[in-house]
């Protein structure tokens, strides 16, 4: 590609709201270009750099043994009413009417489609086990798109579909997607860790999470150094050290004038704050014979930790949550900032209590009226939950004891660049898609699956490759592999000498970007630290006297002059180091055992 | 690919909806499974079919300095309503609000999009030419989808979209296309002409079909084989005789009792129905400033012709028609059945009259009383249109003479496989996408655009290239180059010789499908017919005894034996040969003169 001719254009400024990196790099490189909240074209070299990292996907998971399909972006709303999730999925699923006014949705994920196909193609045990992919158009109109190419409404996702006849099949499919993310992710040059994540929306029973560590992230993460514990704090475990037992007291009801916050009431009372028991007060969206309804949450978790949402919303079975309103809270009875369910009548409400507040005896507690807590309150004495609803439903927090060893935890910000899940029957026994086993027994198929965004990829290889001049693209994922800056002023013998360079590149397979412009030496290398190819070749007058090229790693600082006639070889040999690199970063990765 | 693995299977029966061969075979093969009315899948053969199809059009594309991009499929409805086509455009649009209550719209095309990318990022003649193109879903709520791939609602399709700076630069760029289409059509062995078409919601100054001549066609070619003239029959010319003049008669009523067709009346008056005229009454769409309004339209043709929708739509600007009701038709005084514009105060309509009806004496009319028509009517005499409306708008039909060459026509069917347009400046103009010329004079680009449906390419690729057992792909665009069949019943030797060649073949980069299953070899050589691919090797124990294995081409009756060791090679000079064949079918074709 010569430059004159590129549609794409630098930008010396970016839109304020382009506060992170990659969302600057992208745009001020003119790889993506916004059409609305979180809607992007690709321009050519965006375009080039996605066709890397999805050629990169392709033969990984090729090597795994999928079976690319096309599954559509529109789908009836019948098949996700079988599943339910035309009732359970909100506002990020956009619904319209055909012209037959029939319900019509756009795919946000294909477990649907892939449950559909099941039923009509698998007939027996034979055709499986299988695997199932697309690199395909996704759209999620997310409440909040931000940071330009992490978060987004319209993206492209490869999402594979394992189809197992037993649950070991569905364990060895999952484990090979296991690493076949790891290879994806180092191929492309993107550290990332796997974590146990939430199933949210799509059930089933397990899940990991790949997780790019960067502050940008939405996500935090428990992670614990000693024993390699990793969990999204939405699903991390927590050893809760329980307080030395003690006599029950009795309840006694104290004024603590101005106390509306646990921090505020513990100096009051000159407790620790894990004398307290802390009152928090949602409403849960619950799916009931396919309506929704809503109910009033009352969630106790002890002063010094925080409610977990998700945790929370997997207790009860609640597709969403949202904070309760104040006339919500006094419709129970309760009196924000001193509440506790003790004397209430919850009849209409749910209390789910965690698991940690039974074994501490004496809690300091709201009294349901302004001014005034109780001194110790004990569960099972004072106040129970009916249905039973005592759970882990607190979040992880820096220093926590891990879990699995014992030893302090650190939470750490991560963005989520791929998921992996074990659906195992949900959707195949939603819309019977079935096989027959060799007994001839109906079972319903067993299915995973597996996504990887490749535009936030593309995002968060731009997050870990750059600094202050531009992109720093690993090769494996660079829209070309050369940047060849001709100094054109003043001398048309560089034109000629570096347009045979460049048709000599091509020829022999070597990806280049001709920099032809009529443009000051200046803007060309500013440009081209900008671009971020990986190599940099410059051919003006002087080096041209010399016959010789001068050849630049974005990466490294030192230019080195080459000899004309070595110009092909070597950005031959430097392309093959460096690419061998990247394959080489596919490494095994162990699969934890759990 | 092994066949036990391949998620697809091969149907016996076909829903009794699909008529047509491509429609049927693509089921049957299981190249694709319907979601929903005109939503297809597309399963592994098929998604290796278009991958082949789109690699040669990214290929036919990238030659004529194509840079490829991807625009999104969902758009907000702003960029629509800037070009009026959210206010033009009907239900065959797909539009949802999203979760914050905007307008947004399914793509159906993106010219509003490229048009919006230029305001952004072209600001000088120097970045001009340029051709961009993506191959990306798009959405048309269609009526009636029918004939399997043929006429979808979502389908893939690669759209190019030029721009320049002069109209010399666009003359080029569409002649590029020209060429260039061509050269894809060819090499996926899809016999096509090339046909002047109507511009359609598109709008601009010129367009052409590319038409692949068949009888399931939903478009009517008008063709001459002396001169090669060509045109949709939407848009094609006819070259109109006129009568030899006449002094004009005085007007005459006469009673014609039951003569509600033409025929009826000529034959009942005993004349010629080229000595008649005809109206025909219809409801035209006409938009004014962004709003919709209907009305009624008077149009006359002479009796023996037909009316063009096509073109009557382009000579008011209508952007739908309609056929009226008889109550509108009795409003404006008409009779149906007995009518004429002759006598009735025609204010709130629009009449239209072909452009050979002046040059008609003495025709037969109707006299706008049930029974009755007039002897001897005379435009400009007898009545006029107002505003002058007097223009082609007649049907050629079999038989009528070339417009270039005054040489007889014929019709024929065909299915529309891509198309070119001329757009000019409508979109930039409505967008604001200028450039600034060499003077500093602010100028809107230029555009063109350019259309290829991959699904539908393949859909009439199979129309072509089958027979009564199956498809026959051409080697381009087959999913795999060579089935080989393993006759493993009884014969575990088979099966291992089998897979030594199956892994030689890939490691040797030929792409080949093996028939690994357990079934009979009738099973296995219908499917092979089924599937089609070019060269199909068996082996079995009689063969594998005498050291050799059979070799058929799919479009031969005969097959050979050739001797194991020579498998490879023999793979490797067939395949060479039939690829070759289809590169060397990208032969020039001459750009009309017009």
């Amino acid at each position: 590609m010569r430059m004159r001719q590129l549609f794409s254009q630098t930008l010396r400024e970016v839109p304020a709201e382009a506060e992170i990196p990659s969302h600057m790099l992208s745009l001020k490189a003119g790889l993506v270009r916004s059409l609305a909240a979180g809607i992007y074209s690709y321009l050519p070299l965006g375009r080039r750099a996605l066709n890397k990292i999805e050629n990169i996907i392709r033969e990984e998971i090729d090597a795994i043994g999928g079976q690319e399909i096309t599954m559509p972006v529109v789908h009836p709303a019948d098949i996700w009413k079988e599943t339910q999730r035309w009732y359970k999925v909100g506002d990020e699923m956009a619904r319209f009417k055909d012209r037959a006014d029939r319900d019509m949705v756009l795919a946000m994920t294909h477990e649907e489609v892939i449950a559909d196909l099941v039923r009509q193609e698998i007939q027996s045990y034979r055709q499986l086990p299988c695997l199932l992919y697309q690199i395909q158009t996704k759209f999620r109109d997310e409440p909040r798109s931000r940071g330009g190419l992490i978060r987004v409404r319209e993206f492209t996702m490869k999402d594979s579909y394992s189809l197992d006849a037993d649950w070991e099949g569905l364990d060895q499919q999952y484990q090979a997607h296991y690493q076949a993310y790891f290879n994806i992710f180092n191929r492309c040059h993107l550290p990332v860790i796997a974590v146990e994540s939430d199933v949210g929306m799509m059930g089933g029973q397990m899940a990991h999470e790949y997780m790019y560590l960067n502050p940008i992230g939405e996500d935090t993460l428990v992670l614990c150094d000693a024993c390699g514990y990793s969990a999204n704090r939405q699903v991390a475990l927590v050893k809760k050290a329980k307080p030395v037992p003690e006599a029950l007291l009795p309840i006694e009801k104290v004024a603590t004038p101005g106390t509306a916050t646990i921090d505020d009431l513990a100096a009051f009372l000159d407790v620790s704050t894990q004398q307290t028991a802390k009152a928090v007060f949602l409403m849960a969206t619950l799916v009931h014979e396919g309506r929704e309804e809503e109910k009033f949450v009352f969630a106790v978790v002890r002063g010094d930790m925080d409610l977990n949402e998700t945790k929370l919303a997997n207790a009860i079975g609640a597709t969403a949550l949202r904070p309760a309103h104040e006339e919500d809270i006094r419709a129970v009875g309760a009196e924000p900032g001193y509440a506790s369910p003790i004397g209430l009548e919850l009849t209409n409400a749910l209390v789910v209590v965690d698991d940690l507040i039974p074994d501490c005896p004496n809690l300091v507690a709201g009294a349901n009226e302004a001014g005034y807590h109780f001194r110790n309150t004990n569960y099972g004495r004072d106040y129970e939950t009916e249905p039973h609803l005592v759970k882990d439903i607190v979040a992880a927090q820096d220093g926590d004891l891990c879990p699995e060893c014992s030893q302090p935890v650190r939470t750490s910000r991560g963005v989520e660049v791929g998921n992996i899940f074990k659906l195992g029957t949900e959707y195949t026994e939603a819309l019977g898609g079935h096989y027959l086993d060799s007994d001839g027994n109906q079972k319903p198929v067993i299915m995973g699956c597996y996504g990887i965004g490749s535009g936030r990829l593309l995002a968060c290889a731009l997050e870990e490759h750059h600094d202050e001049n531009g992109i720093c693209f690993p090769i494996s994922i660079a829209p070309y592999q050369v940047h060849l800056v001709a100094m054109l002023h003043r001398a048309p013998e560089v034109a000629e000498t570096a347009e045979r360079i460049y048709r000599e590149a091509w020829d022999a397979g070597i990806e280049m970007l001709l920099d032809d412009r009529e443009a000051t030496p200046g803007v060309k290398f500013n440009d081209a630290d900008l671009l971020g190819l990986p190599i940099r070749l410059t051919i003006g007058p002087r080096s041209l006297k010399q016959g010789a090229v001068e050849f630049k790693l974005r990466t490294e600082a030192e230019a080195r002059s080459i000899p004309l006639d070595d110009v092909i070889p070597t950005l031959q040999t430097e392309i093959e180091r460096l690419l061998k690199e990247s394959k080489d970063k596919a490494v095994p990765m162990p699969f934890p055992e759990t």
